[in-house]
C-alpha cells in the first residue's frame, strides 16, 4: 500500500481543512472541505450517513484527499484510496478526530447521529514540492 | 447557467492556486493544484495536452473546481462544470492567465507546446461561509 512520506506527513498533521473528492451517479466529481488525520498509513475522517459525499462514496468507493499547502502552493499532496465505511456509535473514532483538531465532543456543533468512519486506503500518493 | 455571487468571487480572484477535480478512467478522481480565473460567468484555465488532468477531461467532461478560503476554512467555492476543450494556438489565453497571475510568457516555466483552453460552464456552484 502506498504510504505518504515524511516529508509531506505535516500537510495532514497540522490541523488543515483538506478537500475530498467523491464521485456523484451523473460522473461529476463532489469535492468538500473535511477534517481527516493520519492513522498509521492509512487517513480517517467522519461522516454522518445524510450526507452526499457518503452516498456517493457508499455507492463509489474510490475517493481522493487533496492537501495544498497554505504557506506553499507547490506543495501539495494528493492521496487517491479506497474508503472503507465502519460504524462508529459510541463516537469513539469521532472523539478522536475532534482532539486531533484541538476540540471535544461537547464544542462539536455538527450531528452525531449515524456517524461512520471512513478509512481511506492509499492506491497512490503524488507528493508535490 | 448557475454563476458565481459577488461574496464568493474573490476566491478566484485572488491568484489563488485552486484544486481542479476529475475524474479517470478507473473512475478514480485525480485532484491536483492549477491557475484558473473568473471570465464572466464561467471559469477558464490553460493545460497541455500531455497531462493526464487533459486527458481525464477529454474522455470524461465532468469536472469540479474547488477552493478554500486559506483565511477561512469554512468558507469555500465549489464549482460543478462540464469542461469544454479549445485550442490557444497563440497563447492568447495563456497569456492572459498567466497577468492575471501576475506573471509572463518568458518568466513562465511550463510548458508551451499543445496548450489548450479548458472552459468550465458551471452546472452547479456550491458556495459555503
Amino acid at each position: 500500500m502506498p504510504t505518504v512520506s515524511p516529508s509531506h506527513r505535516d500537510l495532514l498533521e497540522n490541523r488543515a481543512t483538506v478537500a475530498f473528492a467523491t464521485v456523484g451517479a451523473d460522473g461529476t466529481p463532489q469535492v468538500t472541505a473535511i477534517w481527516a488525520m493520519l492513522d498509521g498509513d492509512v487517513v480517517r475522517t467522519s461522516l454522518t450517513k445524510a450526507r452526499q459525499k457518503y452516498r456517493n462514496l457508499a455507492a463509489h468507493p474510490q475517493v481522493t484527499l487533496f492537501v495544498i499547502d497554505p504557506a506553499n502552493p507547490y506543495r501539495t499532496l494528493e492521496i487517491r484510496a479506497i474508503a472503507e465505511v465502519t460504524e462508529d456509535p459510541d463516537l469513539v473514532f469521532l472523539r478522536r478526530l475532534l482532539a486531533h483538531y484541538g476540540t471535544d465532543l461537547e464544542s462539536f456543533p455538527g450531528p452525531t447521529q449515524d456517524r461512520v468512519v471512513i478509512t481511506l486506503n492509499p492506491t497512490r500518493v503524488v507528493e508535490n514540492g
